[in-house]
């Protein structure tokens, strides 16, 4: 069937848009605000960019009922900083948690204890028990659209990451049947990367580093 | 273990990356260049930004020859616009085969006798047999970073979609036990979206619409 995306209003965009750009990797993002209250909330618009220099991207949408930014929002423009941690499937209620309403000047980390461990080169903590942790300094904070902005486009250069030893190889690389991070689906559905249904493909012949598109 | 990126190289940093920021859903994108020439090709640095108004996000790698724009990259610059179709599983080795290197003039489309139709509101065709397609007008156009890019972050604003009814559950809303896309893990892996591993998981008591992060 054929959606003329100038007929539907932006939940139904929202809805057919979510439900099908699918799985998404969830960034747990930890953050401080100018005042050092430290934040905790999920995103799933979040993408890696490129690797020349490493960097990743998150793009929180404003509060639906008066278009500010949220407090991660705020908070990696008052201060530049931020980690990105990657869900066990062991912490997703706790992830699931810090996605409720609380006022700025409280912490979700108190509210709902979640374990946090020092970062090596940001001031914002990272989350104690994840596989992979990603210590970002502020590259581009970019509201959008420009004129009445419905989320804030936020690249961040990777300065240091955390790898949990368990998940790598004997070889030094990851091994996808240890990493069991979260991932978001549409409505109330997420995913596993453990997964029986993953499978490798390789490269096609002809395929190379030199390829046009 | 801690990683510390100014002690690593590109290739590396991709690598953990790449490995981590996972599963990435994959955009197979079909552009036309503007001398008329069909282009597809699949990129999994591949997002939602906002749905106000519907945006998605593809990030293009430079050839690392010389690091000259993609096929794609060019085409959207040229024509502004784009179709970005969702990869079922069982056109898995077509989309791969479709990664290979070939000269501008050369059409993937052809080359592999990919199933083409229509699109309703831009001139590149969308692939048949997929259960999602977004037609897109190019919203956006940013090589990155400024000085020396790496990649080309593009924006398109979704102005329709066609879905296949097949994965429509009897209530209008998309049935995830249906959708079964493919995602990009690291090295040679993939997922699927139809696993036995994806759960549901409601919002925490707490949660509402002006949640604050």
């Amino acid at each position: 069937m054929l959606i003329d995306f100038a007929d539907i209003d932006s939940r139904k965009a929202y809805y057919w848009m979510g439900s099908t750009i699918a799985p998404r990797p969830v960034a747990w993002v930890s953050s401080l605000s100018g005042d050092g209250v430290a934040n905790l909330a999920p995103f799933s618009f979040f993408q890696m960019i490129t690797a020349t220099p490493p960097t990743l991207m998150i793009s929180p949408l404003v509060q639906s009922s008066d278009r500010s930014f949220k407090d991660t929002a705020r908070n990696i423009g008052e201060t530049g900083e931020f980690v990105v941690n990657l869900v066990p499937f062991a912490m997703v209620d706790l992830m699931n948690q810090t996605s409720v309403t609380l006022a700025p000047e409280h912490s979700e980390i108190e509210q709902f204890q979640v374990p946090m461990l020092d970062s090596a080169r940001v001031k914002p903590q990272r989350v104690a028990g994840v596989p992979v942790s990603f210590e970002c300094r502020l590259a581009k904070f970019m509201p959008y659209p420009e004129e009445q902005p419905s989320c804030v486009v936020i690249f961040g250069e990777v300065v240091a990451a955390h790898i949990d030893e368990a998940i790598v190889a004997p070889d030094g690389t990851v091994d996808p049947a240890k990493l069991d991070i979260v991932s978001r689906m549409g409505a109330d559905w997420y995913g596993r990367t453990r997964a029986e249904a993953n499978f490798k493909l390789g490269r096609p012949a002809g395929w190379d580093q030199r390829r046009k598109d």
